[in-house]
């Protein structure tokens, strides 16, 4: 049962997750819980180090960070036992979770949970910090973003637990973003490729490296709400009695932004590198598409996080002159939507048939990816709803009673 | 090099540490720092940790604060390095200390600070987090209060360090408290022993199990001054040629309340029993008088801290009836006042002088009690600094000219 910062950002919503872990336990399971930093502890800390060193290391940052989740789990482990239960917190490096040596957003490569299965046998409500880690020198790590939903799913692994919950504040995954799509429904069951693809492509809800572990582990995760006691969505391996959906859901991402570099020489190994030192920049490219040349010039365009173009622009100054291109333009004002399912695969026509529906609606396509199981368009930002709206009936995702009061995906 | 919370309770005063760390290891000499937690932080935990669990269980309590000190040690660090030079930070866990498992007051057993050497050795400045270790198990245990001098003595035993300096408020143990005694004056060099003695009776400037960790490993002390470069008092060894004055110091002690139990039967093993009943409770029991008997009966008085005395009242109530004692009385309006010097040991006399200085001074004795080389009576509190001055003058401590501007011992 893992419970992001919010879950635990006060001392009665920390009650209330010991009430939660209880009940479970009570019911006749055997629990770990895995738990995030206390509300903004994180930032927090974050501010303190940037207010001491304007560049911390990342070691460091590290030390500093693994105390919020610490916090946690001590006084989670304090409010299980002040409701009369038995409980025993462990740290990251405590539980055996080993990483790589890369501070700040280390990579999980082995697990040893011997001391959660014997405090499970000792009949304990065990309660892990999560989104840290120790190397084999016993480094403190952390896992970056995410981090904390990977611990989960890495630990239920460890352990072959039966479930990994992972407890956010909706009620599951969606077949589209509630806020945009009224008639969205929450989809049940879903496999982890098109829930990795619908990660990818904007749904916020589990993060991809989370999916990712799950699927190389084959770990069954309930995505629930930390309100109800609703059942939320089951990713799982895709059983072969799953009558796959063609289309599950309809993600949106408004975080990219489209960069266009005109008037390049059209040679060989001019694109590789403009991309060489965007990689070498750390900006996470994402569709890239190169146009039709003319007079032996051509236009490359590329999409990339907004967080990221202060990294873009600085790369591109750098290698502007030596690739010979005439100028850079960044166009922000654009959205993202893909149609994402598992079979896609199978099914032909769906290509067809979003570009129709987009045009229907009057939507103008700039960029397109594909993937087997995706299919994601650039558009202009204005017009992102009514293209996630169009998309959502046409692939016959609304529900039928359209529930008013929807919650957020 | 030592500092406490108040020392590194805001980003600046980081920095300042930092500067003292970085100026130290310019001159050549190989620094590791040990550092408590920032301000209040310690106490802000707990306040945290009792609104979730009125009786927080210890082992999760430890797993809470020792957090504080981690965020310093990466804090310091990054501190460090921002001023350009290098540092690494280590968790007593990290840095070998072990020791036992009894949570919130755990001894350390060992030390193995093969990290400490390996970081020295490649020019870093070591940042340690005070007041904290590990078990064999791996579990995280906090030292108590005054925890984190004798993490720094420890280290600097395992260390094999040429100095353990202690960084305060104050800039050096005086012969008695300047703010009572205006001609007090900071003592150059004392031995373990008297030392000891002065951190038991009153002397709050080094804590008393640090002071007896540097004794059992003749680890050399310097306790001095945050805010100035002055020379502050070196505690070592008594060397053969070092000439102990007979008194070094008188120390006082306002914490303490008298406890009298009257009509208590004069029968052999009642006293044990009370003893024995306080020692359950966990309460610090100091001096002991038994009062001569008149009628087969007797009074039992005995001095404990104020901060026990709720402990006290409950034991007495619990075994006052089987004791068959007529009634017990609390007066906390007492002081303990004390001369402590190795010299005293091999001169006659010291106890006669201290009672006729108080006599002189019209200070009239309750309790007395001693040791080979501290003499120490309880007194009524209103008369506490007259008779701390009268002795420091009697004994011949008060500096030739007085310092106008005094600094707190």
């Amino acid at each position: 049962m893992k419970f992001g910062g919010t879950s635990v950002a006060t001392p009665q919503r920390l009650r209330a997750v010991a009430a939660r872990l209880i009940a479970r336990h009570d019911a006749g399971d055997e629990v770990v819980a895995v738990v995030s930093a206390m509300g903004k502890v994180t930032d927090d800390l974050l501010a303190l180090a940037h207010e001491i060193n304007p560049e911390p290391p990342e070691r460091e940052q590290d030390m500093l960070l693994a105390t919020g989740e610490q916090v946690s789990i001590a006084l989670l482990a304090m409010a299980v036992q002040a409701a009369g239960a038995d409980a025993i917190s462990f740290t990251g490096p405590q539980v055996g979770i080993v990483t790589d040596a890369v501070h700040s957003k280390a990579k999980i490569v082995a697990i040893d949970a011997a001391c959660v299965g014997e405090a499970l046998a000792a009949g304990q409500i065990v309660i892990v910090a999560g989104f840290q880690g120790r190397t084999t020198d016993g480094e403190i790590t952390t896992l970056g973003r995410g981090g904390s939903d990977t611990t989960a799913v890495a630990l239920a692994a460890g352990i072959a637990a039966d479930v990994c919950e992972i407890y956010t504040d909706v009620d599951g995954v969606y077949t589209a973003d509630p806020r945009i799509v009224p008639a969205a429904q929450k989809i049940d069951v879903i496999s982890y490729e098109p829930m990795l693809e619908m990660a990818a492509s904007g749904a916020g809800v589990l993060s991809m490296r989370s999916v990712e572990f799950a699927r190389n582990h084959a770990v069954t995760i309930h995505c629930r709400s930390s309100f109800t006691d609703t059942t939320g969505t089951i990713v799982k391996e895709a059983q072969p009695d799953m009558e796959d959906a063609i289309v599950s859901a309809v993600t949106h991402d408004r975080g990219e932004a489209k960069i266009t570099i005109r008037g390049v020489p059209d040679r060989v190994g001019i694109a590789a590198r403009v991309f060489s030192t965007l990689a070498d920049a750390n900006v996470n490219v994402d569709m890239i598409i190169q146009n039709i040349s003319e007079e032996k010039k051509t236009d490359i365009s590329f999409t990339a996080p907004q967080t990221d173009l202060h990294r873009v622009t600085q790369a591109l100054d750098a290698c502007m002159a030596e690739i010979g291109a005439r100028e850079w333009v960044i166009d922000d004002d654009i959205a993202k939507v893909s149609i994402v399912g598992a079979g896609m695969k199978t099914h032909a026509g769906v290509t067809a048939k979003m570009f129709q529906t987009l045009a229907d609606a009057g939507v103008n396509i700039d960029l397109i990816s594909t993937s087997p199981i995706r299919l994601s368009c650039i558009i202009a930002a204005d017009q992102m709803d009514d293209a996630v709206r169009a998309l959502h009936t046409a692939f016959g995702l609304d529900a039928t009673d359209v529930i008013e009061e929807a919650t957020p995906c």
